[in-house]
């Protein structure tokens, strides 16, 4: 935990918060703060901040918050991936979070098996604590916005929107030869929807049916990847590729 | 599983193997590989081929295998890997055989800590079939080596040898500013060491150490990430831009 959330009702109106939970055993076992000892915050989708240790008393801690005046942005990638079995799925979770994602769109696709939608992996309960372990360990605040699709044709046809220039629309895909930079590089876009594939990969209608709306394969070397493993190479080179391109 | 793997003893001088473990399995379940049918496959640290399936009997299969000239190249990447928490090494092997590195060395450091290395995935009985399956899934033969190391400074001043040009030595930082690409081809070089520090990071005296010998600081967002995370992301940016390099 390099950073510690809170929600926004946590926070009483002196700006204080009192905590009794994990948090509060690792500001004592972990971090080992003792009163006036400051301490990396923030808000779940608000601001980070610092808080001061009031009082350490039994198993609660009391701290004293200021906030910084901007909430961080949204992280410049979406990502829209095929569900993978519950136990991949679940630990996922905090891994996306932490590398940085601003929507994680759930979806179904022909090689995706019925059963991983009937999971509570994909209940909020489930996911979004894991979901704030990652950004707590990434020092982020902004909570990835998550939907589940039952339909992969209604999501791309109907809700995804027009294809437009602010998000680049990238198709992993491992056979591609078109590198993520250079797709980057050449949409001159300044967001990025990564769409990853089941573990049995797309189907050709379901290809087709992503580049007929305005999605661009892109390949990364000669190596197939777990569905995990491939979702946080892939995001690294978006992310990069997007920083590289704003510096320029 | 995108290739299956033998081991070099078990292919018979008629060039046969037949087997009847969970790759039988696999090819009669999954890829539901009747006679006569091409399978893709490969030897451990071998070359690549092709099996047709010669019978299917019960529960044990027998191919005929055909292999190709020469065996795919080791990956141009080490691993200097600060010990994780057994849960997160446990996960890691099949990944990093799966994204490519050529040797695994596991590291004592100040931060991690000592029951670590009691750990029986530290065995070659645990991290061998892991490694494997990391390689069947990325259609990969060579097994990284993996070596184990109680003593950093004994590894970097006595083992590592002299800093040499053909292998450039990065160290994640996460407060680096320096980013991989620049480093790799800054240094010219068509391999690299990269160094994954502990959870809590390296003490002073061990980045001085490193960078008295030729490692050099990268950084990559400021994002800190979990060692298994930081791994994958790293060696995904090292890969890609030894790639850009070496293609230029």
């Amino acid at each position: 935990m390099n950073l510690i959330l809170f929600s926004r009702r946590e926070i009483l109106d002196a700006g204080t918060v009192a905590i009794d939970d994990g948090r509060a055993l690792h500001i004592r076992n972990v971090l080992k703060a003792g009163p006036g000892l400051p301490i990396q915050i923030g808000i779940i989708d608000g601001p980070r901040g610092l808080g001061t240790v009031r009082s350490v008393d039994g198993s609660s801690v009391t701290l004293d918050c200021a906030f910084e005046a901007s909430r961080p942005s949204l992280p410049a990638v979406d990502l829209l991936l095929a569900l993978p079995r519950p136990k991949v799925m679940k630990r996922l979770w905090a891994q996306l979070a932490a590398i940085g994602v601003g929507r994680i769109l759930g979806v179904n696709a022909a090689r995706v098996e019925r059963q991983y939608f009937d999971t509570h992996v994909l209940s909020p309960e489930c996911y979004r604590p894991l979901l704030i372990e990652g950004l707590q360990q990434a020092r982020d605040t902004r909570l990835p916005v998550v939907s589940i699709h039952r339909r992969l044709k209604v999501l791309v046809e109907d809700e995804l929107g027009e294809p437009g220039d602010q998000a680049a629309r990238l198709l992993a895909d491992p056979t591609a030869r078109n590198s993520v930079r250079s797709a980057v590089e050449t949409s001159r876009a300044e967001r990025c929807l990564l769409a990853v594939g089941p573990e049995g990969g797309w189907t050709d209608f379901e290809r087709e049916m992503l580049h007929a709306h305005g999605f661009t394969s892109v390949g990364m070397r000669p190596r197939a990847l777990r569905s995990d493993t491939a979702c946080i190479a892939l995001l690294t080179l978006v992310h990069e590729a997007l920083a590289d391109a704003g510096s320029r």
